[in-house]
C-alpha cells in the first residue's frame, strides 16, 4: 500500500477523514472545457494488495455528497461508517483478498481532493467560483492519473452509482484498453430536462441565500439554509412516492426538535417527512460545501457521453469491457427505461452488456441500501 | 346576476382582476382548526343566469396559484386569459346557456379573495402570519357562504382540479344535499409524503428568504427570489419526466436573458428547461402573494378527506353526488393510481362513481391542456 503524504491541501474537512486517507498531488490536468489547472491533490483510500503485474485493481467511485471512505477494515459489517461496506472485504463481491481496491474522492469535492475549499496556491485563498468548471471526463482524469501513480496497468472493474455511475460509463468510453469490466448503476447516457431542473433549483436555494457572498463566504458562516433546502430536494429524488409513503406515509413529527432550514416552523404540526428532511438538510450542511455541491451537481447535468464524438453510438462503441448495468425500480432521477436503453445500446454496439434491475421501492438510493439484491445483480458478472 | 362592490378588501392585486369579478363580504367563519375568522371578502364571477329555483348552478373551484376567472366572455377561444375557457360557455360541458356558472377565489388567495395580503380591520396592517390557518374545508365552508348569498339551493356540478378538486371532493362530503354532481380531477383523498416533501421544500425557500421578514415584507419588496425558487420546483411537480423530455430535453437556452431568482447564472452553459423555469418563477413573482403561496400549500398538505369521520369510509359513505374521478397517468404529484383508488373507495361505499384517466404526458397540469381529452371524459358523466 502506497503513502503519500506530501500534500499541501489542507481543506477544513479534513479533519474528519479516516486515517486510512492517504494524498497524491501532481502538478495540472487539461479541462474538458478548457484550460490547464492545478496543482490537484486527490484523496484515496485502498484495500487489499496491488500484485506484481498491477492488474489486479478495482476502481470504486462514489456518489455526489460521498467520499472515498466506501469501506472500513475495522467496522467492515456496519453499513453507516462507510457507503458501500457489505460489498467490499474478504470473500464479498469486490473481494479484498484477490483485488486492489481504490476509492477516491472525486475532484471539485471536499474530502482532501481539490475542490473550490481548497486554497488557489497562486493566492492562499480559497478557490471558491474561481475553481473552474469541472466535468465527469475530468473527474475520471483525476483518477487515471491516481491510478498510474499507484502503478495500476489494468482495472479489473470501475464501479459506481449515480454520479459514480457516470464515471464508471466515461471510464469504459475513454479508456476502453485500461477497464476490464465495468459496472454502471442508477446512471444513464445523459441527465432528463427533469433531473436537470431539480438540480438547478437545488442549486439556485444555495445562490440565493444572502450567506453565500458570491462563493466566498466565511468559514462555518456559508450558505446552511440555502444548502439545507438543496439537501432536502434532493432527498425527495433520492427516494420515491412508494418508498417515502412506506417510511413516512402522514405520519405527524415525532420529535419536534429538528430546525427546518429558515428557522421557521410550519403552518400548525409538522409531518414526520418534514422533520426528516429538516435533519438532512442539518446533517449535510456540517459535512459538505456549498460551492462543492454547485460544481458536482454541475458536472452531472453537464454529462453527456457522446460529448465530443460524433454520435452516441460512436462514443460506446468503444467500449471494449464487459459491462453491466443497475437499473432501480422506484428510481425517478435515472429512470430504470433510461438505463436499460443504455445497456441495450452498448450491446447494439458490439460489448458484452447485460443489464440487471432492483425490484426495490426505495428509488435512487437503493445501490445504497439494498445489499442481497445489489449483490445478486453484481454476481451476473461472474456467470 | 348578482353585483355586491361594497366590500373594504383591496388588494395591491385588485387591479389585476378582470372588470366581471364581482365580490361579497360576510361577518365570519368558523374554522375547522378553531377560533371565528372575519370579515370574509370573497372575489368571484358568474356566467349564465340562475333560475328561479335555483337549482342550476355550477360551481368551479380553482388551482394553487389561480383565481376566479375560469372563463372569459370577451375571449371564449383565448385558453391564456382565462384558465378554463374551453371548457365553459354555450354549448361546451359547463354550459352557460343552460347553467349558472360560478367561480370564486379561493379563501387565503390574493385575487380580491380575504388572504394574508389583505388588511386587518381590526390594525389596519396586513394580516401577514397573523392569517390563520385554513382548510379545504374552510374554502368550501366560504363558497358555500357565497353561493347562499348568491340564492343558489342546489349545485349541479361542483367541478376542480389538483387543491380544486379537493375542494369538489369535499364539498361532496361536507353537503351531500347540495351536491348533484362532483367532479374531481387529479386529487386524491389526502397528499402523499412526497407531495407534502415537495411543498415543504418549496414554504422553506420562501421563508429562508431574508426579504420575507417574518411575512410583514413590504410591498413590491417581498420574498421574491424565494417565491421564484417555490415555483421553479412546483412547475417540474406539475409535468412529469416523459413531458419534460419531449418539450426541453437537453437543449441550449434559446434566450439567456431571463435572469434567474438568485441573480447568478449558472455555471457554463444554460439550459432550456432552466431558462423556462426562471421565467415561470419570475411570472408567479409578479402575480401571487408569498403568505398566499404559504396558507394555501399547507392547506392542501393538510387535507385529508376522513378528517372528523371515524374513517375515511364514513366520511366517503357521506356522498350522495355522482361522482367523477379524472387521473392524469403521467401526474406523479396526484398520482393516477391514487385518483382511481378514491374512485373505487366511493363506489365501495354506495355512491354511482365513475373513473377517466386522460392518457397525457403532461403530467398533472393537462387538466389544463388536454381540452378534447378533458371534454371526452367530463362527458362520461352524462351517459
Amino acid at each position: 500500500m502506497v503513502t503519500q503524504l506530501d500534500h499541501t491541501d489542507v481543506t477544513s474537512r479534513r479533519s474528519n477523514l479516516s486515517n486510512s486517507v492517504h494524498q497524491y498531488t501532481f502538478d495540472s490536468l487539461s479541462l474538458q472545457r478548457g484550460g490547464k489547472f492545478g496543482p490537484i491533490t486527490v484523496a484515496y483510500e485502498t484495500w487489499g494488495k496491488l500484485n506484481a503485474g498491477g492488474d489486479n485493481a478495482v476502481l470504486i467511485t462514489h456518489a455526489l455528497s460521498g467520499n472515498s471512505h466506501a469501506h472500513d477494515s475495522e467496522k467492515p459489517d456496519d453499513t453507516k461508517v462507510a457507503w458501500w461496506n457489505p460489498l467490499i472485504g474478504p470473500g464479498r463481491f469486490f473481494d479484498t483478498s484477490r483485488y486492489f481496491v481504490i476509492c477516491s474522492n472525486v475532484l471539485g469535492s471536499c474530502y482532501g481532493t481539490t475542490g473550490p475549499s481548497s486554497p488557489d496556491p497562486n493566492t492562499g485563498q480559497t478557490y471558491g467560483m474561481r475553481f473552474p468548471v469541472i466535468t465527469i471526463r475530468d473527474m475520471v482524469e483525476t483518477q487515471r492519473r491516481l491510478i498510474e501513480y499507484l502503478g495500476v496497468n489494468r482495472l479489473q472493474m470501475v464501479a459506481g452509482g449515480s454520479i459514480g455511475g457516470q464515471q464508471a460509463l466515461e471510464w469504459a468510453v475513454a479508456y476502453p484498453e485500461i477497464v476490464e469490466n465495468v459496472i454502471v448503476i442508477a446512471a444513464t447516457a445523459a441527465l432528463t430536462a427533469q433531473a436537470i431542473a431539480f438540480s438547478e433549483v437545488q442549486r439556485q436555494a444555495i445562490l440565493s441565500d444572502p450567506r453565500w457572498l458570491h462563493g466566498d463566504y466565511i468559514p462555518g458562516h456559508g450558505p446552511d439554509s440555502g444548502l439545507s433546502i438543496a439537501r432536502m430536494l434532493a432527498m425527495i429524488t433520492y427516494q420515491s412516492e412508494e418508498g417515502m409513503e412506506l417510511r413516512f406515509a402522514r405520519q405527524p413529527s415525532r420529535t419536534q426538535n429538528v430546525t427546518s432550514p429558515s428557522g421557521f416552523t410550519d403552518l400548525t404540526e409538522r409531518f414526520d417527512v418534514e422533520d426528516y428532511l429538516y435533519y438532512q438538510g442539518q446533517s449535510l450542511v456540517k459535512r459538505f460545501d456549498a460551492n462543492s455541491y454547485l460544481y458536482i451537481s454541475r458536472a452531472m447535468d453537464l454529462y453527456d457521453v457522446s460529448e465530443g464524438y460524433p454520435s452516441i453510438e460512436d462514443a460506446l462503441s468503444r467500449i471494449r469491457s464487459k459491462a453491466l448495468f443497475i437499473g432501480i425500480r422506484s428510481d425517478f432521477l435515472f429512470p430504470a427505461a433510461r438505463v436499460r436503453w443504455l445497456a441495450n445500446q452498448v450491446r447494439a454496439a458490439g460489448s458484452n452488456a447485460l443489464y440487471a434491475e432492483l425490484d426495490s421501492p426505495h428509488g435512487h438510493d437503493a445501490f445504497l441500501k439494498e445489499w442481497k439484491q445489489m449483490t445478486g445483480a453484481l454476481n451476473l458478472l461472474k456467470e
